[in-house]
């Protein structure tokens, strides 16, 4: 049986520039499919929201990713700031959402861990790890290699519960083979 | 001419129960479209803001308001309530832009200004000065009556507008009648 293909995208919310990035992940082979930042223009509050909002959904319709990530928010900011990235944060959801993705969160500590190997990694570190795992041919910016990274620490988390249910299923087919217990089986290969 | 009719919807936003309701202002009358609370189940966060997204939404196309209204929001709580808060918010303003509202923002201390006639008042003065105005049966619950008082808030706001350009129109058709600029009078027109 062929490994499943997951292809994810990762999102960076901010109301001045949200990233994105979307990777593909096929058995333990990762892949870059996009990534880029919405730059939002200054103007009222619900009009950024709105230029988040749709400039997301675009992207997603147009990269038909399976899923959503987004870093989970550090708030020991000033409150002001705070309320402004919720709301960035909320809008970049609600893009998800809309398109009908499920959104996980990870902590930054985790995506620094899953992408560089430690938790307190700066973000030039994070940068130049993004790069060489998807071999691209250059650095990609702060906050394209943010969402590029929150991905990448859900392929990761993905591949691996991919592989665990391929060695359940394993367990389960000897099982099923010296019990006839095929229904349990068929079970499984329909989760994978 | 008749005064012009506008429709206006309040939002009370919050992750746990929004609030929203809809006033409508003809001249210096002010009447009663709609009110009620969103109810957001237990869920992962991306769960909780499609309920808010698609529920205001939902109120919006039914009551068919031509504008919206959200309280400025009051940050000095603890930072992981103001994320969740500007969550809420940023989910609420979306459902509104996704709708094609343009929508207003007004501080807490104006919009009890504008409801009770001070800054100071509390839950239950605003829901009886709310039910009071728009001459309801009963008070409306905290949240409605919340969601109500902002829209009022813009109505009065508005009707204040509307009456500052009848007076430029008048003003204008007086000048216009004495030098022959009717251009200018039928831009004004074009704007009530």
């Amino acid at each position: 049986m062929p490994s499943p293909t997951i292809r994810i995208l990762g999102i960076d919310p901010g109301l001045n520039r949200t990233g994105y990035g979307v990777v593909e992940i096929t058995g333990s082979k990762l892949g870059y499919i996009a990534a880029g930042v919405i730059r939002v223009p200054a103007g009222d509050l619900h009009q950024r929201l709105g230029t988040i909002l749709r400039s997301l959904a675009a992207v997603i319709r147009e990269t038909q990713p399976q899923v959503a990530t987004i870093e989970k928010v550090f708030v020991n900011v000033n409150p002001q700031s705070t309320l402004l990235l919720g709301q960035a944060r909320g809008a970049a959801i609600c893009a998800a959402v809309t398109e009908g993705l499920v959104v996980h969160e990870y902590a930054a500590l985790r995506i620094k861990q899953a992408v560089v190997g430690f938790g307190q990694a700066d973000k030039r570190q994070v940068q130049l790890m993004v790069q060489r795992l998807l071999s691209l041919d250059s650095a990609p910016g702060s906050d394209a290699a943010d969402a590029l990274a929150c991905a990448i620490c859900h392929a990761h988390s993905a591949s691996l519960l991919i592989a665990l249910k391929s060695q359940d299923h394993v367990t389960a087919r000897a099982r099923s083979s010296s019990s006839g217990r095929r229904a349990w089986t068929a079970r499984l290969q329909g989760i994978e």
